[in-house]
């Protein structure tokens, strides 16, 4: 595997437009992984009709192998007889380029804008930015990017300059449509536990800390029952733990909690977290001072 | 460099005679930086006439690199010659194996054992074991088989029985003297600041803490005084933080402080942490349930 300089690591998830032939999935992963990437997952789905590779590496590394899996995706892949339940405008749908450590997000938008010359110039896939690379407020969004879907765009981009892409020209390409490409921070799937089977509290404090109620920039909640467990749950996704760490979510959750005579009796990450949402909760509570990253010892092995 | 399979890291911090001619330290440290472990670290000391490299990789790849820079220490160092500072039995003096993650105390204590082997084998070096290595409980501190130093050693071999190596003959070899092998857990250097001038509190609560006057077993500690800051420091070496890990020792810290209507002001991590050791801490504060290391991103760039 191809390491980053500098420990510099992004995390590609390209999603594409097949989900039922396994041939398909395996050549487009097969491409990716042979780019010097660390694949980490593949998923598909037939009802969705759509697949998912999660993928490692440096932002070059990330770029080539992104690249390749569009070209399979493009060469296999007709949008014309696609059909499935999830939106999408092209073979290759989205791609997020996502900065896991050693790379900032302004660094993570310019190679996201280079993938995208990259994928017009080489495979004639015009190319939309979104969230921390969208070039305009109302397509940060990818839901409304992708509005009308590939059917629906196809006709729009031709008459309506506002759903012009961002890099190619104003038409689809003819069988692999268009594609998305943005820049993202790391989501962390981390839900608290609350030792009550009270669900309203649960929910009066998952309103308290997102977003959309007032709470917190970057954070989504909700509550939930743990039926087995009799207790309740804020089941959150953070979606940038460096605007919103996760420490703080947690204290104001178990400070809430507490008002109302609960404790929290555990939390729960699901699936994968960057070192660095870790460290700095411990660096918060351990009231570390002047720590600096390069102070892992394993983070020396990611070197180059 | 070559990875561990299974994210298995060890640290390795090899000593030699040699602290003042720089082309011999340059040599040493080239024949383990070729056996495709990452060199962290090289320290040369004229007064101890003595050099410490620290590197990191997989277990096979560290056995490997210890052995490659003993051979160029038999080769250009003569014990005969030698003098420093530091006391010492051998041209390589001591060579401990550190367990970072994805690998057992237990099992770098057989790897341990197979480089010894290899010392003996190859290069007609005679073995003592240390620390967690060590084959009696009189060999376990690295001083006690040092005592009497090249010299001393070099005529008690022949005629104590409680003194004969490990592994190999009872003789030293006749210019490259004799290697302590052993293993050992990572050593991280904490330090708590406390709100206040008093000293005596400093030392007090290192008193508590350390494992001499009855605190935690695996940590030593000093009460100190930072006279820029005006503060108190409780200055700790956590000699193993599996057996006592860091949040168990920074909240005793900070129950004993505030009984003195004292506030802990900060604390600080001197020089390289395991990942583990900082992640254990998150785990322990965010209260974070059935959490697999494998769960940390920046793994899966370590694993094979």
């Amino acid at each position: 595997m191809e390491k980053a300089s500098g420990a510099r690591v992004v995390e590609c998830v390209p999603n594409f437009s097949e989900g039922r032939d396994a041939k398909v999935v395996e050549a487009i992963a097969g491409a990716i992984a042979a780019c010097g990437v660390r694949v980490l997952d593949v998923q598909r789905d037939a009802d969705h009709n759509r697949c998912v590779v999660t993928f490692l590496g440096s932002p070059e590394a990330c770029k080539r192998a992104a690249l390749a899996g569009a070209r399979v995706a493009v060469e296999r892949i007709d949008m014309n007889r696609h059909q499935g339940a999830h939106p999408r405008v092209g073979a290759v749908d989205v791609i997020p380029l996502v900065p896991v450590s050693g790379i900032t997000m302004e660094e993570c938008v310019a190679h996201a804008r280079e993938l995208a010359t990259a994928l017009w110039s080489e495979l004639r896939l015009p190319v939309y930015f979104y969230e921390e690379a969208a070039t305009r407020p109302e397509r940060r969004n990818l839901e409304d990017v992708r509005r009308g879907q590939y059917e629906g765009l196809r006709e729009a981009v031709r008459s309506d300059p506002s759903r012009a892409p961002d890099v190619g020209e104003a038409a689809l390409h003819p069988t692999a449509g268009a594609v998305v490409v943005g820049a993202r921070a790391p989501l962390i799937a981390f839900n608290v536990n609350l030792g009550t089977s009270d669900l309203a509290l649960a929910q009066r404090i998952a309103k308290g800390v997102r977003h959309s109620s007032g709470g917190f920039r970057y954070v989504k909640a909700m509550g939930v029952k743990l039926e087995d467990r009799r207790i309740v749950q804020v089941s959150m996704n953070l979606t940038n733990f460096r605007g919103t760490p996760i420490h703080r979510v947690f204290e104001t959750i178990r400070n809430e909690a507490e008002a109302a005579g609960v404790s929290v009796v555990g939390s729960e990450i699901v699936g994968l977290v960057p070192m660095d949402a870790l460290v700095d909760a411990a660096r918060h509570f351990l009231r570390i001072e002047n720590f600096a990253p390069e102070q892992v010892l394993e983070r020396r092995l990611l070197e180059e």
